[in-house]
């Protein structure tokens, strides 16, 4: 996914945009899940000439423009994602009150 | 200010909403407000037919979300306003490089 | 209160972040925020071994760096609001049910 | 990888959160990550005393995150992300300044 997310950008001369500005581009797609997330299953209702959205369509821009992050600092998400399950597997698997009923090793 | 949001927010059956719906409301503008930023200083160009956006709306708005939740947790402002600056000043005294050079007390 | 953010802010020789990095930095509070509200109103407990936090001091953590950013930006918030509740008073009067069963002038 | 995500959170009795809470999970992550960015690539020093943090391990908690929110919501990513690249090549073709030179088809 990511060498395809890159093959789109290299069309442009523009290229990538430093980390801030893909921040704030992150954070612009991260809002506008959040309001389809609320006009799906919250309480804000959609105005009533208001286009249906997409909670699919939002949270893969969601991850598009973190891929395109990634790219531009060079991290690999198939091997970060590696590391962090381990991390999250290890520090939080008594986190939460398990199926298995067990508290500790 | 508070007072005003709260007459606002009166005159319709809904009222406020639940809090994890406000805060999807108020993640929803910090986009808004963070498209407008990345149009004004970042790197990210408006597209030929958007509307000319304004970064003082997008502020004006988060604000006043965020008056609305602070209403609809009995929050008062002002008090906070306070409370927070007096942290500020005094566990961030020495936290950036000062412009009267003192380090310490 | 713009007042004092700016005397705050006006020790260091830092001073204002530029509006991409305030960005960022408004980002991180409402993330901080969001947080909260999901240990006080949400489905994630809080790590046994977590301090208590406080919705309260996060939302004014988060109103404190919108101040700082509208500073830093020449934006008067007051002004600002009043601009905005008459967007919000007069666009949207009828978006919502109103309780005096009103559905158009 | 949207499986191995499944069988971590198959472990816990709470299961997936509902989405309004999911989302709140991702604001929060997405606000570790601005921090992050802001320490390596903006204005804001991190305090002395602060750890070292990692905008890679930051990026893959917010793509972890993400997965979970897919996972709950039956979302299939590798679908959408196809859907998405295919918006993406179609309608944003000409968006930017093309390295080709081309400005229609």
């Amino acid at each position: 996914m990511q060498q395809a997310v890159d093959e789109y950008i290299s069309q442009f001369k523009a290229g990538y945009f430093p980390p801030l500005s893909q921040l704030a581009r992150l954070t612009e797609e991260v809002g506008e899940l959040a309001r389809e997330i609320n006009h799906n299953y919250g309480d804000k209702q959609k105005k009533h000439d208001e286009l249906p959205g997409s909670v699919q369509e939002e949270l893969g821009d969601v991850m598009i423009v973190l891929m395109i992050m990634a790219n531009s600092l060079d991290i690999d998400l198939t091997e970060t994602f590696e590391q962090n399950m381990a991390k999250f597997n290890q520090r939080d698997h008594y986190r939460f009150e398990r199926k298995d009923g067990k508290t500790h090793d």
